[in-house]
């Protein structure tokens, strides 16, 4: 998310969007204080005036005025912002006649076609998610494994010598250069692949355009990113980063062709349109989650609880193939890469172990136990939000830049290794190398032999083994010291990373910081109390440790507790998880928001949550809507429609159509709703009227043009229109959505809320008792409201 | 569901609603072919007319008058029609004025004071749903016991005397008895809580309202019944019933008082209307399955997957906590019972036993097989609900006198007893009784000392225990035979059973044959290949066969899934799993509906699927509504409303207020809608304008007059109005939904359909440009349409 952010930082300070952020700085005050542009035909378009001015709206105009004119330099807080730069996607099915005439031409059969085409889209997406995460996981492995080798080579040479420094400086070194190759590849070649990309994710589920999100070249970035982080030893996880692959594969897979790679493979052309991609990216971002933690009905639930308004049973269950696939093929070719070709055994990336349910058992009265570990996750986890809040503050300010950035993240890495090493320095906590020992790569440093040193163990291993260890290992294997300490390192050391120009997750690192904290409590818990037989497994207490902190700093909930389940492959520690979760979920949100809504908050980004604020209800439609409204006749000469959408100042998305009816002086009334997008593709075209009839059009304009252009459709600088082509007229009948959802001005806010959600609206129409536009209802106008500590609180609009 | 089909038949014959029938055969032909009644103020009753007739209604007409003509003494198929009797919920919020004021005198802690008891009422949901669970599981235990005891000795006693007919007349005489008094209570107390409930459930969630559905009386038939049945020996499981009686919990505890016990504790007063009671219900229904299968997840999918429309997140949580609230109160409560305190280790009322990874590993090559497995089982599956839908329509002409009913539950006990006494007395299938024997009834009959016979033992256990016996015995337990005439039998008994007037469900008959000839399956492949280690457990093929016939038969899919896997506390089978239940389900909707919509379309329930008809896209609103719709003013007379709300011939529920403006001749616009529930209060409390202006009412109507009322609204006969209040007038504008949705006439009915099912509509306005009233959709209008053999066709609409 660092980079959205970033953007805001970049254009107010003029680098970018200078011009036009001087002309309109803010859009609701460049409304009110300056007339509208004069149209060269503004006779025809109609500006309908706002019936009712609220009082609240015109405090705010003042108060965005003055933080624009007081400090010019300095950025407002962001997270009081909200972003018009921010497009939406149509997650309503545009029904115009074209559309309904060629759903009228399909049979039977063909919707069966396409349905069957869904579920090979499906498959596809789970198999090459799976083929990625596959990927990633064996890369790690081989470099990791590589890394390991030539430091202990370093380290076996000189403890002899007496140099260890040269050793640190090794370690040091390779794990900077990884790094920055991680970190020159996102800041250079494509930010937003940084971080895990889930708040990126979630925007595009709620239906905000992010822009590149789906790319191509994300993904490869993104792939190859996470690789360098993991092995460049950084507190990062490899999960993160599969739900955004998935959500990338998904989208290219489902449109039947690369943008990037200009290659259009003619198939699945039905699917090209908002509403459908978010089907099949659900089904990618589940894919993802299936793939890294070998859960595939918690991916399904993750894909429903962050994305999904409408419960659609046969889209769950084609989501639900997808992450099954998904799962299947990792453990496939990860069996094989292991010689163990059929053992289903690795249904995921992070493998918790199994947790025999013997051995795990919990009695009742650990339950408030179990509660207060909650609340300690929660706790934590909202301490670790807020100094990932300012430092993300921070970075907006003074390290935007790419290359201050990629610094940043070497020194990140040259930091995680020296404080590595001094701990590891300092510790003497040498455990004995066992035959059936767990960790890959035990090192013996400063014990004696047939001993290990367990804080290096813990530092040299991937975070994923370490978590493993910490669930499982028997007990005595770490003294309290050395959790203790590793604890208070990896919070800060993960805190520090998290936002860093990386592609890199923070589900790994919270689980760990929980686990090790968690194991300490069983520890203590254990030498506090004379019948030590109960508390004996701290692996249960780092279980729950591992939950708390990871429900502490994310908040997912449902979906997270179902994740937990399937990965340690044991329903019994159902219950505790979930009353854990919840009481971390509950403590953390007193403090702070989630990680991922608070990156999303300060990218300032019109988010709509599933529920509109509770005390919403003394708000109407009429006091939302965004009013003067553009209309345009549904038969408008072409030089209104190329100079409304140039008017960079207002930037609309949609335009309701409207009828003059009988006489001159009767308002217009709604007849349709059209998208800027569609118009773009009509003017590109140039279907105007009089073209028409003179018979110049060779053929009529079908679905397949709209589809063609589709999502990448060309800014209305780059289309021509001649002088007398502005004379002509455009019939927008055929095109437009004949059928926009409507509601009266009186409409509560919930209620509009309510209906806008639940159908993936853009843009919904205000009208008034003779069904004239009065106004419309976009994102921005309802993601503003929430509730803050003094009640509802309204956002403010910027043009960042 | 077997008492709404017997409904249809009951007034088909003239017992019931005689008279109104042969008034109104048939809404269409009565509207189309006789003039509307002259109301006694008739001209301030809006009639607005039709504006277009499409001419495939007309040919319905024709149709419908034919087949009531034609034969008025036989009963049309009762699947092509849609009856008028049933109500809807209403899942929209009434906004009205006196609703948002409440809502806006509400503080922001009041908001979160009732998300608590939202909560607090989950938790008591599933406290009390485990409770329940634990009482049936414990009396049945108990009463099988007794029942076992008494038998086994009668058979010790009598074998050596040779008079095993005595014995086999006992055995009867003890079933029938049992069943005999679960079918009483059930035929004569309250027939709805026959069979499973699980259809009614689903046609709640869907916003049906299924009469008595959700009683206390209704609770404690289908509880009682259900351990009778089992006792009885039936083919039937009590994991069914379970749903039932979560939801009727769960509509009990939310409304914090008992109609039918006439107390009302006045708490969670707020939740009393229809959209919260439908939350609750499905926290209930999930809760249920919970407590059944041990499956919190897969209850909470359960309840998604048939009732939920709009994704909520706090509801899905709050839903989940239920579940796992509900497994775990059971779990706990047994443990206790079971002498072994604090051991979880049965979540659920079945328990299908731990499936170990390592000894049930699947290979790549076994996949086709489980997918052949999962066609048979779906074409078994169909052929099972093709028994059942003609022995249902059979029930529906012939048993549908109580006594009949009861007769015919006996009947079945009786050949029951009498099937499996012959199977077992010509079975040679002895076993070794070992030491770790895992059955709890052995029975030696005719075996050798040290030995028992399988086949009886299959009988002679409850149904649970078989399955499990099915899916863990070693291999070698059961031969073919046994097997294979077990699965015939059995197959038979439980397409007979389903739909008998008892309390029973079908989920553990379908697992128990499905688990026969898979385990059959596994044994014929075992025989058949050389390498017989690979093919060493029949078990695995047990467990897909089980999930394959029960998929076949009631078509769940997602949750059917997860619930299997949790029941086996295995995720590795989950692939499998899915791809048998997929395939089980594609084969098996080729021949016919799954058991459940079976039942659900013989009552002529209008029950709405997730998605419109896929070639449904050249209707529209225009089409599909009804038409003309009765409208009231805003401010209207009591005569009207009185007259408009007893016209029995429409039996309308909800009107559309409109306003006149300036002119007489101009038609008038809608203002608002408003319900005939409403109207009722209204008029009970003589809310009339003539009497609020000479200060006769004390005080104002208030929101808690109508949660009083809230949900057995009285009759309108039941109302007296005197012949000067009929005079009077009553202003509706304080108690009219202000901002009802509406669309325009062209409309498509996918669109329509969405924004109906979506948001919980019970009536939905359609309007011309004007915003005048043409229509109104109701849930008949959109469910009447489906694709069926030919194409889109329409179900008739009849009055039953």
């Amino acid at each position: 998310m660092a980079n959205i952010t970033k953007k805001v930082s970049w254009s107010s300070r003029g680098d970018e969007s200078g011009a036009a952020g001087e002309e309109t700085p803010l859009l609701n005050g460049s409304e009110q204080s300056r007339p509208l542009r004069q149209m060269s035909s503004g006779s025809t378009v109609f500006q309908i005036g706002r019936l009712s001015t609220v009082d609240l709206e015109e405090e705010i105009t003042t108060e965005e005025q003055d933080s624009v004119r007081g400090r010019p330099k300095e950025i407002p807080h962001n997270e009081k912002l909200l972003s018009l730069k921010f497009e939406s996607l149509d997650y309503d099915n545009i029904e115009n006649q074209l559309f309904l005439e060629e759903e009228r031409r399909m049979s039977f059969m063909a919707f069966r076609c396409l349905e069957i085409s869904r579920w090979v889209i499906c498959g596809l997406i789970g198999f090459l998610t799976g083929l990625i995460a596959c990927f990633i996981d064996i890369m790690v492995e081989q470099l990791a494994g590589l890394k390991y080798r030539l430091i202990k080579e370093n380290i076996v040479k000189f403890t002899e010598a007496g140099g260890l420094s040269i050793s640190l400086l090794l370690w040091a070194a390779l794990n900077s250069f990884c790094v920055m190759f991680g970190a020159i590849i996102v800041a250079f070649i494509e930010p937003i692949a940084a971080g895990s990309g889930i708040p990126q994710i979630k925007c595009f589920l709620n239906g905000v355009k992010i822009p590149r999100v789906v790319r191509l070249k994300t993904l490869v970035v993104k792939v190859v990113g996470v690789i360098f982080s993991v092995v460049g030893g950084l507190a990062v996880g490899k999960e993160g980063p599969m739900i955004h692959s998935g959500a990338v594969l998904a989208a290219g897979v489902s449109q039947g062709r690369s943008t990037s790679l200009k290659k259009d493979f003619k198939i699945f052309e039905y699917f090209r349109r908002d509403t459908e991609k978010r089907d099949f990216v659900s089904a990618g971002a589940a894919a993802g989650v299936s793939a890294a933690f070998g859960a595939p009905v918690g991916g399904v639930l993750f894909s429903l609880e962050e994305g999904a308004s409408f419960w659609n049973q046969m889209l769950t269950w084609r989501i639900f193939f997808a992450s099954m696939i998904s799962t299947f093929t990792l453990n496939f070719f990860l069996s094989i890469y292991d010689n163990k070709p059929g053992d289903l055994s690795n249904p995921g990336l992070i493998n918790f172990g199994r947790f025999e349910s013997e051995a795990m058992e919990y009695n009742l009265y650990e339950i408030p136990l179990f509660i207060a570990m909650g609340a300690i996750g929660g706790g934590l986890g909202a301490f670790f939000n807020f100094l990932n809040y300012w430092l993300t503050i921070f970075r907006i300010r003074y390290v935007h830049r790419p290359c201050l950035q990629v610094i940043e993240a070497m020194l990140v890495a040259a930091v995680n290794a020296t404080v590595a090493f001094i701990l590891i320095y300092f510790s003497t906590d040498c455990q004995p190398l066992g035959p059936d020992q767990s960790e890959e790569y035990p090192l013996q440093l400063f014990c004696a032999d047939g001993e290990f040193n367990a804080m290096a163990t813990t530092f040299f291993n991937t975070p994923e083994k370490s978590v493993r260890s910490l669930f499982h290992n028997p007990t005595g294997t770490y003294n309290s010291l050395t959790l203790g300490l590793f604890t208070v390192t990896y919070f800060f050391l993960a805190c520090w990373t998290y936002g860093l120009a990386v592609s890199a997750g923070v589900f790994i690192p919270s689980l760990l910081i929980g686990a090790a904290w968690g194991r300490l409590c069983g520890i203590l818990l254990a030498s506090t109390t004379s019948t030590a037989s109960m508390w004996a497994d701290p692996g249960k207490y780092a279980l729950i440790g591992a939950a708390a902190q990871l429900g502490g700093i994310v908040r997912m909930t449902l979906s997270l507790t179902v994740i937990m389940m399937e990965a340690t492959g044991n329903v019994t520690y159902g219950l505790p998880i979930m009353l854990v979760l919840m009481t971390a979920k509950i403590v953390g949100d007193y403090f702070q928001e989630g990680l991922y809504d608070l990156h999303i908050k300060l990218g300032s980004v019109p988010f709509l949550h599933g529920e509109a604020p509770a005390t919403s209800h003394w708000l109407t439609a009429r006091e939302v809507m965004s009013s003067p409204v553009t209309c345009l006749n549904r038969i408008e000469k072409v030089g209104t429609i190329v100079d409304t959408l140039s008017n960079t100042s207002t930037n609309h998305n949609g335009f309701p159509v409207v009828v003059q009816v009988s006489g001159d002086d009767e308002p217009a009334k709604l007849c349709g709703l059209i998208l800027r997008s569609q118009l773009i593709v009509l003017l590109k075209h140039k279907v105007f009227v009089e073209l028409a009839r003179s018979r110049l059009t060779q053929r009529k304009l079908q679905l397949k043009d709209f589809r063609d252009a589709y999502p990448r459709f060309p800014p209305i600088q780059s289309i021509h229109v001649s002088q007398d082509e502005r004379e002509c007229m455009m019939d927008l009948t055929e095109f437009m959505n004949p059928t926009p959802y409507t509601v009266p001005q009186d409409t509560s806010l919930p209620r509009v809320f309510k209906l806008f959600r639940a159908l993936g609206l853009r843009h919904l129409v205000v009208v008034d008792d003779d069904n004239r536009v009065v106004g419309l209802v976009t994102r921005k106008d309802l993601a503003r409201y929430h509730v803050g500590k003094h009640g509802l609180e309204e956002l403010l609009l910027a043009q960042t």
